[in-house]
């Protein structure tokens, strides 16, 4: 049985600003996952954490030589969308266009090709984000390359395979392992240990994504005076942390309450940053306004 | 200036066997880089080496748990694209298919989606499988995954930023080192070094491609008395090598002249390997009938 939140269906689909199901086959984000892509929570029809979503897709052009399309075009594409389906979420792809030319070396003068998607918003167990979810770690690990990490690509069958692994019905994450042993994120999200009152969470310089929640929970645990450090995590610290939680852009803050067979208490500072979100994102953090 | 050899263009595309120049914008191949590819020489308009592509693609379903498609369908498609086109590439792309529900997770029922595009042969200067080819070593370096060495995926992103690296216009090919420091493979090719009379390849258990010629030279060379190791190597090797090649489906065996700035001759092992495959090829070696 699939989780829950793998669940959401499409339910319109525009490329370059039209409404279309097909791509061109000659697109490099299908030959070599030549891309970026972004997915956006739109809880009232509206997204949200735009601005913070539009300025990692800039930084990802900028690390690829992409084509950045006009963030105001994207902005007005990615609203008009959300606004069609109640709560949804907004899945944005970005490759480096389509090429008749055979061959990985980009001519740098292709022009980008924009997908929107929207998804029915997925139908979450409100008591995960209470009592907490059971997690995993993947089998499947993250090879290094800095020249990767952090941005939101297009090359992500080693998720996929560690998704496809075989996983009890309840458990909602795996987390990943790099190729040289520290622990990286979960599947789809970011991790968090609290050990002695202080956030610790895995620095992605050489795998992993710098998600926007974990962004956004980064800034509020030091402004709100919580020690924070981006480190190297080896995965033997986890075992004598004092809580766990997961974040996403998606799921927001989950605490964590059992990683392979070991449990976790949810303490104070997980709710804490679980309270320091929710003000976040009711203040509009997101959008660039707060 | 681009190489000659990147410089194919498109001429068809099939989707599942029919005549189209569009994919779902559901296409896991598109999200998540969820395939593999193939590239087939067809130099007198039929594919050369049909079967060994056709047994990687078949190791690379394996390995990702794919559905194959029918090898007989796959071949008879291949034959029909090639014959229409004269001297041909003809380029197959596999993916995990159209997908309307979102996340990582295959369900383990997806049909994949095959699509087959010939390319106009590449313009390659004659001489350069008499005289060598200048190499460099790439910047970007190839991340270490088990789970992903040795197939034919399509995560290429390594290989796209590799490719993007300015050099000389009479630069042919880059070498990529792993994230770990060994040298693994050209950009598009396979690298073999001679030394003490003796062939060394690298291993790819840990990132690479298992390059459908370096496994018909390994064969050859084996059958015909000259030592082969395949092995982790190191850069610094390559500097006291007596000779450079490098091979692909495509170029065969081409001699390097100059790795950054360093000159090699082209000495007698990689003359008799050229031999070897030239018989091989014309003998069929290939298309499994030898």
């Amino acid at each position: 049985v699939a989780e829950p939140h793998d669940q959401p269906v499409v339910s319109a689909a525009w490329v370059d600003g039209i409404e279309a199901t097909q791509l061109s086959v000659f697109d490099r984000g299908l030959h070599y996952g030549d891309g970026l892509f972004e997915t956006i929570a739109c809880p009232r029809g509206s997204p949200r954490l735009l601005e913070r979503h539009l300025a990692r897709l800039r930084r990802g052009c900028e690390r690829l030589a992409l084509d950045p399309p006009s963030p105001e075009v994207l902005a007005r594409e990615i609203r008009a969308l959300a606004a069609g389906g109640g709560r949804c979420i907004v899945k944005l792809l970005l490759t480096r266009g389509a090429s008749r030319v055979r061959g990985y070396r980009p001519t740098q003068r292709e022009p980008s090709t924009r997908v929107l998607l929207r998804y029915s918003w997925p139908v979450y167990d409100p008591s995960l984000a209470l009592s907490g979810v059971r997690v995993r770690t993947a089998g499947v690990r993250l090879g290094e390359n800095p020249a990767l990490a952090g941005i939101k690509h297009l090359n992500r069958l080693e998720q996929v395979l560690a998704a496809a692994e075989p996983q009890d019905a309840d458990v909602s994450e795996a987390l990943m392992l790099s190729s040289s042993g520290a622990v990286i994120s979960g599947i789809m999200s970011n991790v968090f240990m609290v050990d002695d009152s202080q956030l610790v969470t895995p620095d992605v310089e050489r795998c992993g994504v710098a998600g926007i929640m974990r962004e956004l929970v980064l800034e509020a645990a030091s402004s709100s005076g919580i020690p924070v450090q981006v480190r190297r995590l080896g995965p033997e610290e986890l075992t004598g942390a004092a809580e766990l939680f997961l974040t996403s852009a998606l799921i927001g803050v989950r605490p964590v309450r059992e990683l392979d067979g070991r449990l976790y208490t949810i303490g104070a500072v997980t709710r804490r940053v679980q309270g320091l979100m929710a003000t976040q994102l009711a203040e509009g953090a997101g959008s660039g306004h707060a």
